[in-house]
């Protein structure tokens, strides 16, 4: 009974999805779903990433938190467009959010957009929105044990931001195992060692949004 | 249609949660649901608190995991009775897992019952297992907008620790804002800044461990 509820959603969300998908077709709109615990550096990431590859190319963001307009009034401070999803409570942003959120981008000008779901290492990972590419942060104060423990969101993404890494000399983290085991559970996914803070290892995540993008306006 | 199925499944979940509450009640056990993102340090905690307390108090630990058995590795470490739950992929334990997990555990000579939800700042906050409290820990490195991001888990949880304080001095974070959030957000909640790692802070967490097992047994 329960599973057929489950299944019953996700495939409401799936048509949903699909839906966003032939627009971001249609626009040629490179699209990322970024996720990852709360905390582990997302936004500031996305601040990292606009300051480098705007005005280069058009972007825009999508802002999902439970709560708030904090991320969104960061993200606005550096003139793109922006809009917030508030979930009320809700764990993940699914299809029908995004859908809502698009109708107010000015989408067919749009060459990136990013999806900044909702801090939660598990449930976001299972819903499709119609982006391209998953994408997720993980900070290495969460420990190296955190891949083999919340595997999904590793193997559905297509890359991995281990940032924070200007801490590495006052933690007991063990960053060769991070990596190690997340290309255990993804031998595929492209893996950069970052600090949004400091900018170092930032080049790498830059130049792979670029290719991502190249791609999609062939 | 959606939410009527989401109360049902909420209504099962208290049913049983009830009946958990009922064996905790008959056995005098104090009985601690455990929450927090993954990584902000909830196995080290209870390794601490497990030194400290044992064996003074008797005490068991279940511990809830998408998969693997790493904490609950650490905690048999110390000698406890430990049951781990894998929820294969559920981004919370609800009240039947700790149902079956309790069959599993000598709960007639346990004082003290943790039970270790898995790491998710978000859903765990909504199912009830039968606890006496919930209590949950914010590390200082997921940055100082995290409870009004996320006001549910710090609204329901009597007792916060904030936790990797000795991080203070290389973190852009403001530990007065947060602690200003939480109580905003819930004015009777007992905090705690703590390092678990040098055991800082650690002695007023302890205490109000006590004081609930002693009220527990009255």
């Amino acid at each position: 009974m329960k599973l057929k509820v489950v299944t019953k959603i996700l495939d409401a969300n799936e048509k949903i999805a699909q839906e966003n998908r032939d627009v971001f077709d249609k626009h040629r709109v490179f699209v990322i779903n970024l996720m990852s615990s709360p905390g582990a550096g997302k936004t500031t990431l996305l601040e990292q990433t606009i300051k480098a590859l705007s005005p280069e190319l058009k972007i825009a963001v999508i802002e999902g938190d439970i709560t708030g307009t904090d991320d969104a009034v960061r993200i606005d401070a550096l003139g793109i467009p922006v809009v917030q999803i508030n979930t009320g409570g809700g764990c993940h942003l699914d299809a029908s959010m995004v859908q809502e959120a698009i109708s107010d981008l000015p989408i067919k000008e749009i060459d990136l957009l990013f999806v900044e779901n909702v801090g939660n290492l598990v449930c976001p990972a299972e819903f499709y929105l119609g982006e391209d590419v998953k994408a997720m942060v993980l900070s290495i104060t969460e420990g190296h044990d955190k891949p083999l423990k919340y595997p999904m969101m590793f193997q559905h993404s297509k890359a991995v931001v281990v940032n924070k890494i200007d801490l590495l000399g006052y933690l007991d983290v063990d960053v060769q195992k991070i990596r190690k085991d997340i290309y255990s559970l993804n031998p595929s996914i492209a893996l950069f060692e970052v600090s949004c803070k400091t900018g170092q290892g930032i080049d790498g995540w830059i130049d792979w949004i670029k290719t991502g993008c190249l791609c999609r306006r062939q």
